[in-house]
């Protein structure tokens, strides 16, 4: 698993300061999670293929999370790109982008798939083998999910000495690898836990932005390996919080204090602070496992 | 007469290639011209004040000029921005910037006011006591103008050492500007050639992007002070111009030749391209005084 964060900062692109977009790389598939203004521009300095993009998630239709998916569907076309996107996003987004597309007469020569969203409660709303993507329904403006990205459990592995040492038929891998135990032609029966070890702990990753501290979403994101939230302000400016319904590094902290979650990363900062180590100094005060968002930041959790 | 391009290449925006936009200040007026994504960075980059923007064109409705719109409009509403805010530009660009504010529930809080352009014949869109703007009917797959901007002739200059040598009161300076002739009380009337000087010429831009090469632009930019006009190719390409509705340099030269204007700037370059210099070349064996555009780059033309 890995995230590449594009973007991390609120509301206005600036030379240095990107509005929200990040890809998350999970089990060899890329799912590009908001898409800012000049999303499109991150992913070429970010070096990640275009064409490797095949489900685009977006929170909320604010600006600063959205305005760069007209130009980047666009630029799909002019890539000559052939295969299936597919858009998540709250109702009223097909809408938009087709509206856009219509005035400039340059509909997509690949088919275009929405999946619009406006229920309450979290849903499943991507699963293929590998992977499940869920809403996770935030509290802000305007109707928002966050999305929370889980690896399935995969199948047990080998344990190649032990079904070596029992001299059993390849043919039989694929079921023991499966959970099954092996009756030998001696009548004797294997167990399963003799023959594999446990498959790697799949991997879950929940992003949360933007949201007011909400205590609601703490089952939901519980005992995640990573959780990105939003930290507009500091505690500081913690009256601004709930006007605009944003939250503060220690109400991010305390979300994954109370969830349990690995690790935390903070981002969608207020570009009015001089330094970002004072989110982290403030998270640090509530949970200790805390890491900074920043555009064209990686990080890699295999 | 200043101009700024803030983006002049083709397509798609790229780490160093910026899509269309420029901003053309005029008697101390700014206009911005077009609004391709990530315009309003390179305001920034540009130190340009957006408070000093109040009127903005739009060419067409093709992603490259256009879609940076509904994020500069709401970093206008972010930046506390109360003035109008005018837009010209292709019917259904109020509809599609409406709808984008709308589904974000994030209407402006200064007046923002649409003229919707439709006529295929030059019109005039903007005009005060300095400066006249004007459509140019463009030849694109979709409904495009081209835009004329004109400083309006200038009162005429005081000749102080005529005016005072025939001890004229100051009360009629003004009228002398205006170009009438004086009455001495001795009865002599001295015409207004002798006690003025001509005023500065009134300069003039004609942006005529995006557009397939077309002699009926020629009576319209005839003997502008400065003409841009888009060269998306060479002529090594010149079998895709009439397909996609582009020029090429050379074709963009021949325009300026014949409309006998002061300088062509090229612009709108396709990015297959590995030097601009190659377009100037070009443009140079059919007219002299060519100047290539780039991104940030600036034209004192005072």
């Amino acid at each position: 698993m890995k995230l590449t964060v594009l973007g991390c900062y609120a509301a206005t692109p600036r030379s240095l300061n990107n509005p929200t977009s990040q890809v998350l790389e999970m089990k060899n598939r890329l799912f590009l999670i908001d898409c800012g203004e000049g999303t499109q521009v991150q992913l070429r300095k970010s070096k990640i293929k275009f064409s490797r993009i095949n489900h685009i998630f977006i929170s909320h239709l604010h600006g600063d999370h959205f305005f760069g998916l007209p130009g980047l569907i666009s630029t799909f076309r002019l890539l000559g790109r052939q295969t299936e996107l597919h858009i998540y996003g709250p109702k009223g987004i097909k809408e938009a982008i087709t509206l856009f597309l219509k005035l400039g007469d340059s509909w997509t020569n690949y088919p275009l798939l929405f999946h619009e969203l406006s229920a309450n409660e979290p849903q499943v709303i991507y699963g293929d083998e590998k992977v499940t993507v869920s809403t996770i329904p935030l509290e802000h403006r305007i109707y928002t999910n966050g999305f929370l990205f889980k690896e399935r459990l995969g199948e047990r592995k080998l344990n190649i000495a032990a079904v070596e040492g029992y001299k059993i038929d390849r043919c039989y891998y694929q079921n023991i690898k499966n959970g099954k135990d092996i009756t030998l032609e001696s009548g004797k029966v294997v167990s399963n836990s003799e023959l594999t070890f446990d498959p790697p702990a799949p991997k879950s990753y929940a992003f949360c932005s933007d949201t007011a501290f909400s205590e609601a979403i703490i089952p939901w994101v519980c005992g995640v390996d990573v959780l990105y939230h939003e930290a507009t302000f500091l505690e500081s400016e913690k009256k601004l919080a709930p006007k605009t319904k944003h939250a503060t590094a220690k109400e991010a902290a305390t979300i994954a204090k109370e969830a349990n979650v690995g690790k935390l990363i903070l981002g969608h900062f207020s570009t009015r602070y001089k330094s970002l180590e004072l989110f982290k100094e403030e998270a640090q005060t509530i949970f200790d496992n805390v890491d900074l968002a920043d555009d064209g930041k990686e990080f890699d959790f295999s």
